[in-house]
């Protein structure tokens, strides 16, 4: 099995090596990552710049390909540029930090799935829900199960890909696996209004993550609960279900 | 009724002029938008970076606010910490180029919807199918219709906005509104593989739009037979279909 890794926290990130050291077991890993961290970037792509790519050590080996880009042009680069073939899977992550309800269309680590279901091919994001004293050890364990098990299943429908969370508790105390949609909370958001040196003002976005919505059957609570969530994700964001009551509007 | 109007083209663009020129006559309307041209940043929201917010004239008179940050930083910028209520419609547009099929996850313009309706107000995109010799009439004049029957039918559901693709042709050749479902066509990508004059390679991400798909109940075929697309798309991106195939997979 080829695999192909990338991010959003870049390639020097703790969570990629995990996931690199995992998945090498099971197949040929190639890594094409952001060579910085690119949070929240969403499904930004490159148009206006060139892309640059690096070839980058870790652990005094060839490690992967570092690139300029967002982690939607890593996997569009590795695909049409760098890979000789393309991959059978593409796996992104480990993230630092969950990526759950709204938050979804905002992670540079789901895009970097995502475009590997648009492009065709079994795709996966796993995140840590933590920010703070990360092991990455379950998450790494449970990508290798999960890329087997999406390999014994023949993949995932054509432009669908999973969006993995990995509770911060011991190993022992997970309570499982959870299918679960994503929930429909959002971070609550406010701004820091500051003046910089020169008397300037300017505006830092902040918040609070919601740890706990009261949607049962998604993410967040399952994750609260211990359980690892699972929710396949689709790139196609109709809402048929509102789609003839729009009709009766006749516009 | 209090309007708030984004882009991704950039605050200096001709689209967004057009726009604010017809709204106007429905409502009071504040622009805030980026200071320069955000295309292709998806749902991307800066979080390492402050914003700054500066005043722009037009045409001799105030025009609205650019801020250094992208069309989703713009909406929340706006609704968190330069209005004094929040807005009762969220409009992005109009965009130089159609937003259509998987193209409408790297949208910027949509992202700026996008954000209105995840905070929970009544939102639509509206994008030019053509790259050149835009004429923005038709669609800053839809904009205004569909913007009343928004309000006539009391909004929208929750996490839900409106994504329009206006076609280029004269207006009597217009031959109505489709509500349609996004199409599930990529763009045809490649990249463009460069030495820079220090003879150092670089990537540029270039490709074909799709003319035709063939899906004749989505949004490309809708434009191109001569239709304004209407597609509700959600924040929601469950595939709720595959849910119970992939508990199956007792994972």
């Amino acid at each position: 099995m080829n695999i192909l890794l990338t991010n959003d926290d870049g390639i020097y990130s703790e969570g990629i090596r995990a996931l690199y050291r995992s998945l090498k077991t099971i197949g040929n890993v190639t890594v094409v990552a952001p060579d910085t961290e690119r949070s929240a970037v969403g499904h930004a792509i490159t148009l206006s710049d060139p892309l640059r790519v690096k070839k980058v050590k870790r652990d005094g080996a060839f490690f992967g390909y570092a690139t300029t880009g967002t982690p939607a042009d890593c996997v569009k680069l590795a695909i049409w540029a760098i890979l000789k073939k393309k991959p059978d899977m593409v796996v992104s992550g480990i993230n630092l930090g969950p990526n759950t309800g709204y938050s979804v269309l905002y992670s540079g680590t789901v895009s970097g799935a995502t475009e590997g279901a648009i492009i065709g091919i079994p795709s996966f994001a796993i995140s840590l829900a933590t920010f703070e004293n990360p092991d990455y050890a379950v998450a790494a364990d449970f990508a290798k199960k999960l890329a087997k098990k999406i390999l014994a299943n023949e993949g995932l429908p054509q432009g669908t890909l999973l969006n993995v969370n990995i509770p911060v508790v011991d190993k022992k105390r997970i309570k499982g696996v959870k299918i679960v949609r994503q929930s429909k909370t959002a971070i609550k958001e406010r701004f820091d209004k500051r003046e910089d040196p020169h008397k300037r003002t300017y505006y830092w976005l902040t918040g609070e993550v919601i740890e706990s919505d009261g949607q049962k059957d998604a993410d967040i609570e399952a994750i609260r609960q211990n359980y690892i969530s699972i929710t396949p994700i689709h790139c196609d964001m109709t809402n048929y279900e509102f789609m003839g009551n729009l009709k009766k509007w006749k516009i």
